[in-house]
C-alpha cells in the first residue's frame, strides 16, 4: 500500500486546515493511513511526523504493518499517551475526528494534553480522502467484488422452495470463508416471498416459499475491502405483474448505472433511478436512498440519497441499487458495485440481471 | 423480557444520580431497556415517562419491539429531535453516556435543545445495571452457551493435518447458522502450530500441521445473547513438555473457577489463575486478561485483571480463560463461561477439558 502517499496527501489536507496535529483513532482510517489491521492504535500527525501508538498485545503486529510512522507502545490508554507527546512539540492547534471520537475519550484526551494546546474538532478529513480510491484500492475492491459475485452465483444455486434462508446464507458465508474472505461486510440478507417487503430482513429460519421473489443482499470482505451485491430471483414461473415489477426495478438500475459521470450530482442519480420508477407508479415503494460509497467500510460516502449534493468524482466506489418492497407481497432489489471513471463508469458486479425463475418441477 | 422492571430500576439509578432525563442511544443498551434490536434507535427517560426515537425504516419493527416506551418517528437525526421534546418538559439536568457518544452527535444534541438545560456526562450507568443478569437473561446465556458448545464440538471433528484453519472456523460458522444463531459473537479464531502464539489469531488459509496444538475460540450470538468458549486440541501425540503445559493451563483455568465467588474481587481471580502459571514457570506467557463479562455484548464488565478491585456478585456471568503463547511453538487457552451464584459459580460450558490429541494415521 501507498501509506507515504496518502499521509502525504493528508498532511496538506492539515495544512490547509490549519491544523498542526491530528489525532486518528478509526480503524478504517488506521488501515487506510498506516497500515495497521489490529484494534487499538493511534495514529498521531505532529510537527510533520507520524506516531503510532498500540498497546503490548500489538507488537509484532504494529512492527510488522505499520508504514510511515514510528511504532510507540503504550502502557495505558492511548489518547493521554499521544497528548503527552504534545507537551515537547511546537503543536498548538491539533484536530481531532469529533464523529469517530466519544465525549469521554475527548475528555481523557484535552485533560492529558499541555495546556496551550487547542482542540479543533473536525469531521470526514480522512474520509474525504478515502472517498476517492487509487488504483490499488480499485484493484482490491474489484477483486472483492468478484469473489462476492462467485459465493454469491454458488449459494444460489441452493435457492429452491423449503429450503430455509439462513440455509442459503450460511452456504454463501462458507463458500466465502473457504475463498479466502476476511468476513462478510454484513449480515447477509435472504428475505424470500413476503419477507422480502423487509428492505433488512436478515436471513431467518423460514422456509422459501414454493412461489415468489427471493432478495439475496450479501458482500465479502477480501483484505481489507468490502463488496456489496444484490440480486433477486423468482422461485417458480413469475405472474405478468411481478415481471412488471422487476422489469421496473431492472430499468430503474440501468438508467442509475447511465447516470453515473463525473461532476454528477449523486442526488441526480438517486432522482434519475426514481423517476422510473415513478413513471412505473412504483416509487412509493421505493423507501430508501439509490446508494452509497463502499470501500474499508460496507457504508462510505457519498450517499446517493434525495437532494444530495456532493458532486461524483472518478475513483468514487459506489452502489446503484434501487429496491420495491410491497407489503404482504414481497420484495426486489438489485444492485451492482460501480467505480465512477473520466467518462462514465465501471460496472464492477459480474451477475446476470436477467430475471431469473427458478423451475420448482 | 421484563423491560418494564429494566427501566424501573434504571428510572430509580437517575433519581440517585439527581437527573431528571437520560438518553440512551447504545444499541445493546436500547436492547436491554426497551427490547429494541434494530438500528438508528434513541431512548429518553423525561419526566418519569420514555420515549424511543427511530426513522420511517422501522416503523413497524419498533411498534412491534418496543416495550415501555412510546414509539416516535423522526424524520432526521434522532438526538436533536430528542433534544426538542426538553423544551416541552421540566427537566433540567440530562444525563447522557459520554462513552458511547460522539463529540459531534453531543454537540447536534446540545445545540438543539433548550438553553436552561444541564447536560451531564455519565458513564457505564446501564451497563452496571446490565451486568448483573437476571433471570430471563441467564436462561438465554444458557441456551447460547449450549449452541456454542454443541457448534464446536461438530467443527472440531473436522480438524486433522492439513485441513486449513479457516474450514474449520466455516464448518463451525455454517453449523451454528443452520441451528439457528443470529451470528457469531466475534471473528472465529482458529490457530494451528506456530500460529496459536498470536492470542487473537483468526482463521487464516494455513493448513493444520502434522502435530501440535489447536486453539479454537469461538462463540454464537442467540436471541441477542453471546456465548464464548475455547479449546486447546493437539493434534498427533503430544510431547512431555506440551503435556506439562496443558496441564498448567487447565490447572490454573480450574483454580480460576473455583475463586469465582460472591464478594471476591475481579484482580484476586487474576491473581490466583497467574500464580499456577507462575508457579509452572509459564507466566511470562501468559500475555492477557483472565477473562471478561458477556451478555448482550462479547466484552461486558467486569474486567478479570491484575489489580481489578470491581467485587463479583451473584447473576454477573464471566469467562475464565488463562492462557500461553510461546513463539514459535504455538498456544494453548482453555475458556469456560460461568455465572456467578450465591455460593460460587456455575460453570455453563459443558464440554470436556481434557487433553484430547488427534490421531493422524
Amino acid at each position: 500500500m501507498d501509506c507515504l502517499g496518502r499521509q502525504k496527501r493528508f498532511q496538506q489536507t492539515l495544512g490547509e486546515q490549519k491544523l498542526d496535529a491530528f489525532v486518528v483513532t478509526h480503524a478504517a482510517n488506521l488501515r487506510y493511513l498506516c497500515g495497521y489491521t489490529g484494534s487499538n492504535g493511534l495514529l498521531l500527525f505532529v510537527d510533520g511526523r507520524r506516531l503510532f501508538f498500540t498497546d503490548g498485545r500489538y507488537i509484532e503486529q504494529a512492527h510488522e504493518e505499520v508504514k510511515g510512522a514510528r511504532v510507540v507502545i503504550a502502557r495505558g490508554p492511548l489518547l493521554p499517551e499521544a497528548a503527552k507527546i504534545l507537551a515537547k512539540a511546537k503543536s498548538a492547534r491539533i484536530g481531532f475526528e469529533a464523529d469517530l471520537t466519544s465525549v469521554a475519550s475527548a475528555e481523557q484526551m484535552k485533560r492529558a494534553a499541555p495546556k496551550g494546546v487547542r482542540w479543533k474538532a473536525t469531521t470526514g478529513l480522512v474520509m474525504r480522502q478515502r472517498m476517492i480510491k487509487d488504483e490499488e484500492e480499485l484493484k482490491l475492491i474489484r477483486q472483492a467484488v468478484k469473489l462476492g459475485a462467485r459465493v454469491y452465483e454458488e449459494a444460489a444455486r441452493s435457492i429452491r422452495p423449503g429450503v430455509s434462508e439462513v440455509e442459503v446464507a450460511g452456504k454463501l458465508e462458507f463458500a466465502a470463508r473457504q475463498a479466502g474472505a476476511d468476513g462478510m461486510s454484513f449480515e447477509t440478507i435472504v428475505a424470500a416471498g413476503k419477507r422480502g417487503a423487509l428492505p433488512h430482513g436478515r436471513a431467518s429460519g423460514q422456509p422459501i416459499p414454493k412461489r415468489g421473489f427471493v432478495v439475496v443482499d450479501s458482500g465479502v470482505i477480501l483484505r481489507g475491502y468490502c463488496s456489496d451485491m444484490t440480486r433477486t430471483v423468482h422461485v417458480g414461473g413469475a405472474g405478468r405483474v411481478e415481471r412488471r415489477w422487476y422489469e421496473a426495478v431492472l430499468e430503474a438500475q440501468l438508467v442509475g448505472l447511465a447516470a453515473v459521470r463525473p461532476g454528477v450530482m449523486a442526488g441526480e442519480v438517486d432522482e434519475a433511478v426514481r423517476e422510473v420508477l415513478r413513471k412505473a407508479n412504483l416509487d412509493q415503494y421505493f423507501t430508501h436512498s439509490t446508494g452509497h460509497g463502499v470501500g474499508l467500510e460496507i457504508h462510505e460516502p457519498p450517499r446517493l440519497g434525495t437532494k444530495q449534493e456532493e458532486r461524483l468524482l472518478p475513483g468514487m466506489v459506489i452502489t446503484i441499487e434501487p429496491g420495491i418492497y410491497v407489503a404482504g407481497r414481497g420484495g426486489i432489489r438489485i444492485e451492482d458495485m460501480v467505480a465512477v471513471t473520466e467518462t462514465g463508469c465501471e460496472v464492477l458486479t459480474p451477475v446476470t440481471k436477467e430475471l431469473i425463475e427458478i423451475e420448482t418441477s
